[in-house]
């Protein structure tokens, strides 16, 4: 065995009992919210064949893929010509699998190998890691969570706006309070280049216009005049870019402009009817801010698209999503449409950290402790111990009789809030001496009268 | 874009909606009962250095470990030679990283990494996939789940009682009865090598003891005769091998015999400690059995030994664990001892299937459809869904206006018990009519009494 000293993979990270409880405190409100929306949770494999998920993400991504060495002899189908063709011909014929590189090309195949028994609509959600060889950075790392929901086999706008209440609802519960969920529509976009007679050029336009935020309307048409966009066009686009006002009246401007456009139109009908839902709903403080200029992705969404920002923090959108129309084709099963969203956890945990929205002392560990004195308050204490947890309470005895001042620093270190002193009058009483770690102050207190304190204390 | 149909990598799986509850049911008690026993939850990335994996499973286990290939152009520090010494030699060049092969590597490598951040005694549980690439056969898959519980950094045997605790708890909480908890300790084990005069055979002597169940005694003692055990030693092992009666019987009866055995003396006083210590928490009926022919594992545990056995059930044993003495040893950091255990999740589910004690429409889904007739039901149905959910219930409506049929059939197809079917009658008396799926009759209610209603069944 060598003695070296242990390190992690570059990119990767270890998540100890702090960062769990946090992580913890982000995940369990959205799984709370996918199951209060009626969406069933999937889980597949981490390992894929490399037949599924290669051709799926661009040649980009194929390149961050990570392939797992066939077992065994791996190169026993290889002859030295393979290994002359280079890395990328021989891990044609050593590595058959790759590691998951997001959750919705698995999701695709999950669908497509079980399309017989799912119950279309599919309303499914998935929270697993994925993995992708790209360079290590700040927020960036080769493995990390995707927190998916996904509605397949229908069309209704009900979905969409069934998104933006949970994107509500699950803001609400972390209790981020100065975010704007940005909402489009890919159709929107689509009548703006008919507007502007420059049909096909939506992929164009649209990475073009992601840019306004950053560099301004004077770059953008420049850019445009670059991508090959008529002088004519660029004048007649300039009136998009200039729409304001509240989300109602910028549709209203925009309706008056796509008179021509049957498909702008059908993109500001479908917003309309999403904002109908979620009026209907109930929901008022809703945070819907419609942006014309948002364009996520390129080529995959065709109805609906949306992004989270979180106002006043200095990191990009933190969640977001979109309408497609074809999840399945490229397994041979046309037409599935749908509509998804992912949480960006990571991102939402560092807006949490910077905003201090975590609870001051979060922790999962135990709510008392029952301090270890002697072989005889070990025993007595292990009676105390089966009533507090009997009672709910998350409780532990120090296993070992060391000094009080150690078990004192361990409780501290784990951020257990009481420590309860066994000595030979509080076991011949029964009233035991409740220490508050935090205030510093000790009670004398009988097990149901301490169970009742923190009871109380959980349920504040 | 290929049009392949698509399909898994051997001896992975998918876990759909039902499976996914089913799973959920096991995982959810057994981290709250981690949780309130102290424990807190640990996770680590799934891909580690392969100099933290390699040499820690034994020859067999390094063969069985996942092996990533180098990102990019990984043969660009090989050569022609490297390729012609074959596999094994190569694969040392070009993957650098594995996947992780248990949970216990990981947590040593975190405790060393992390000395001194950590709480001792560190009491962690961890709940997340391994992989080996072992023949996929059935109940062995190449991903699965280990789900561990350690406390490490003393030597104190309440943690033993704990454990025998948090495994009452689960099964209890599982509804699985008919259970035992079997324990030893190596200590006796040595004990009774020293005993009959075969010092240091420890390893020879529990490999063939722990077939004891299945091939008898005598095949058992050819079997040491064949490992080089004197004649001498045998004669003085049989009546080991006959000790009988309650579990404070035999721990008396190996008392006698182990007068001379300094070793054996201290692994019974060490399983009177654990019994003493479930005995003060009141734990009447604990499923232990003390059985001196239980050898799990070789060279790994030092103290404490448990496996977990479900009766009447063709399944080998569900959980188990035991304590060690040198966790992070080949690490550099010496004398880290702890327990630890593990639930076998997969045997748990199969138990659990085969006893069906699965509740029988378990689900995860809603507890409530609205049916969806028109764009007037569509929008009233949007205010009644945000009032359910408000109040907690899980609630969809189905989003396309379909025929009735089809939309109960999804119903149907999710389990989902409760249909709402909001005519123009309903919407104008606010008395709505709501469908038993499972009984099929149905009955006129307003929002307020169906929240009653599902509120009051989701408390049975």
């Amino acid at each position: 065995m060598s003695n070296q000293k242990p390190t992690l993979p570059k990119g990767t990270r270890d998540f100890g009992p702090e960062q769990m409880a946090k992580r913890n405190y982000i995940f369990e409100p959205i799984k709370e919210v996918f199951r209060k929306f009626g969406f069933e949770q999937l889980e597949t494999p981490s390992m894929e064949n490399l037949s599924v998920l290669t051709g799926k993400y661009g040649e980009e991504g194929d390149q961050l893929l990570y392939r797992i060495l066939n077992s065994g002899d791996f190169l026993s189908k290889t002859s030295a010509d393979d290994y002359a063709n280079g890395s990328k011909e021989l891990s044609k014929k050593i590595a058959d699998r790759g590691l998951r590189y997001d959750l919705t090309v698995p999701f695709a195949r999950y669908v497509v190998m079980n399309r017989n028994e799912v119950a279309f609509p599919f309303k499914r959600y998935q929270i697993q890691p994925v993995w992708r060889a790209d360079r290590p950075q700040k927020g960036r790392y080769r493995e990390f969570f995707q927190c998916d929901a996904d509605v397949v086999g229908t069309d209704s706008l009900v979905c969409e706006a069934e998104i933006v209440m949970m994107i509500n609802e699950v803001f609400a519960r972390l209790k981020i309070d100065d975010y704007n969920i940005v909402i489009n529509n890919r159709k929107v976009l689509t009548g703006i280049t008919e507007v502007i007679g420059a049909e096909g050029k939506e992929t164009d336009f649209c990475v073009a216009v992601d840019k306004l935020d950053k560099i301004g309307e004077g770059k953008v048409l420049d850019e445009l005049r670059n991508r090959g966009f008529e002088e004519s066009s660029i004048e007649k686009l300039v009136p998009f870019l200039s729409i304001k006002g509240s989300n109602e009246e910028k549709l209203q401007q925009l309706k008056e402009i796509f008179k021509e456009s049957e498909t702008g139109t059908q993109g500001i009908e479908e917003l309309e009817k999403v904002f109908e839902y979620i009026k209907a709903f109930g929901l008022e403080d809703h945070h819907l801010d419609f942006d014309l200029t948002l364009a996520r992705g390129l080529s995959y969404y065709t109805g609906a698209i949306f992004e989270v920002k979180v106002n006043n923090v200095k990191i990009g959108s933190v969640s977001g999503g979109g309408r497609y129309d074809n999840l399945t084709g490229a397994f041979g099963m046309p037409d599935m449409s749908g509509v998804g969203f992912s949480f960006g956890v990571d991102r939402i945990y560092d807006v949490m950290e910077e905003l201090k929205l975590f609870p001051e002392e979060i922790t999962q560990s135990s709510q008392l402790m029952i301090a270890n004195f002697d072989p005889h308050a070990e025993i007595y204490g292990m009676g105390v111990l089966r009533k507090l947890r009997d009672a709910g309470i998350r409780a532990e005895l120090y296993p070992d009789g060391v000094k009080l001042k150690k078990q004192l620093n361990y409780a501290n270190k784990k951020h257990i809030p009481y420590v309860l002193m066994l000595g030979s009058e509080e076991m011949e009483t029964g009233k035991l001496t409740l220490k508050d770690m935090r205030e510093g102050d000790q009670e004398k207190l009988t097990v149901e009268e301490i169970i009742k304190k923190l009871s109380d204390r959980a349920e504040d």
